[in-house]
């Protein structure tokens, strides 16, 4: 199967779970409506892509694959939800549209952030995802560490205290934790998924984390050559943020890119899947 | 066992629990003390003692009950942080102490309370709160209904919109969705860990709804005999927001307190507990 289809698939199967988990009632309207405008607005779905590819290597079902992949889409649009706020990092727009807080109001997008979160553990838990107890609370432990304070959360204070960012290293590990933790997640739900030996579990996480990299490192030197070309900024610098490439440059971050590439395709060969290589390729060549 | 006995034993086995959960060395520093300042300016920890009560109708062992009750904690702090903040209440203090985001700043409290959420399911996923996954699994479901849009997010919106609380009957849901579905799950755990009949699970459930209920209107009398001498405030009107006892006004809601004492005994009748009578009569007639 083609990139283009995967991606396709992941979309169609992930929106099918998403409008059916937010079809609820008894929630307030406005709240609803903050809800479901956010996690409509919703992007590539990278992430549910990245769980759909990896459970296929086992031949998990796809309609479990696509409940775990809505469950880390809830997340992630919690994030960006929360991330665009005021006191975070006052964003108006997100996506081309007006952010959450900006159509809905302060308040109304906190708590639709606050009520993405636990909907994505009723996900999982719930008997749909998979019919074994032990694989749910799998999911469900892995997700939560993945958004908590030792992962995205964390990452996100990170990457507001710039003065704690002073090398490449504590820049990585503000990444793998903002961005990386949930990515790996999404690749390692599916060996979850298959209950495939633990080997499995980390290779797909570790890949997770490399990509994750790949995809920021590739985000910045994108920003960078729109900014030196379109707006004359100084390289790099994206507010007061130190990026991993800010500190990198970016003749360093283009050999880094290539380091991590060559790394994924190791830690993936085994598996024998052309898929991969591709999604390698568009993670570390892509123009937008 | 006298109520003040198992207050205490709930604070103590409920706060080594959440010591223990809290101690993350992956946490960055300024994150994991604004989470750890709000969950030890705990108060009374009303609601672990709830689960701890009911656990003990059923022989549940104590340090399972604990942890659920730590978990319900984290959740109860984590929506004290996100309603004190400017875009919600603007509130400069919680219990005598500055509240989270006066502390710690906006950005941080926002994450500190975005942290506390993931870790109580964490704290529920983990084998220690019980040895059967479809226990664990069915308190994760029930913590995440209770927290989330149909819960206690979807009553913190209720309670911010004033003009669609007109009425005795929309303030009851109100009240029911922002503080007595966590109530109500703090009750309804002691069944679940205990692996009781369906009929328990919903009459320990209902008894939390009602006992949430009185709460509330508890506080809200105080509240007016506070405001009344003290500060010669009008009557039930906290700012802009409509409580049950500003609709009810003072008479009907001490009848009304009477008509939930009555029912919250005779619920709990069947389980011939001196202790759950003291639990109803300090909560109706307490004077803080």
């Amino acid at each position: 199967m083609p990139l283009t289809t995967l991606f396709e698939e992941a979309k169609d199967a992930v929106e099918g779970v998403l409008h059916h988990a937010l079809a609820n009632p008894d929630v307030p309207t406005p709240l609803l409506e903050a809800m479901v405008a956010s996690v409509k607005n919703g992007g590539k779905r990278l992430r549910p892509m990245l769980t759909l590819a990896c459970a296929n290597l086992f031949q998990v079902p796809k309609a479990e694959a696509a409940r775990v992949g809505a469950a880390i889409e809830m997340v992630h649009c919690y994030s960006l939800i929360h991330d665009d706020l005021p006191a975070m990092d006052n964003a108006d727009l997100r996506r081309g549209r007006p952010s959450c807080w900006r159509e809905f109001g302060e308040a109304t997008a906190i708590l639709a952030g606050d009520s993405l979160l636990p909907l994505a553990f009723e996900v999982l838990a719930d008997k749909a995802t998979h019919p074994s107890p032990t694989v749910r609370l799998s999911l469900i432990t892995a997700l939560a560490a993945s958004s908590g304070a030792a992962g995205m959360a964390g990452g996100q204070m990170l990457d507001l205290s710039p003065h704690l960012i002073h090398s490449v290293e504590t820049a990585t590990t503000m990444q793998n934790l903002k961005t990386g933790c949930l990515i790996a997640f999404s690749c390692e739900a599916g060996a979850i998924l298959a209950e495939a030996p633990l080997e499995d579990r980390e290779r797909l996480r570790r890949f997770g984390f490399l990509l994750g990299l790949a995809y920021q490192i590739q985000d910045d030197l994108l920003d960078i050559e729109g900014n030196a070309t379109e707006l004359g900024k100084p390289i790099g610098m994206d507010g007061e943020k130190r990026s991993l490439v800010a500190l990198l440059g970016p003749v360093e971050s283009k050999r880094s890119l290539r380091t991590l590439q060559d790394d994924m395709f190791h830690l993936m060969r085994p598996y024998r899947q052309p898929l991969f290589e591709e999604i390698i390729a568009w993670v570390t060549t892509r123009r937008g």
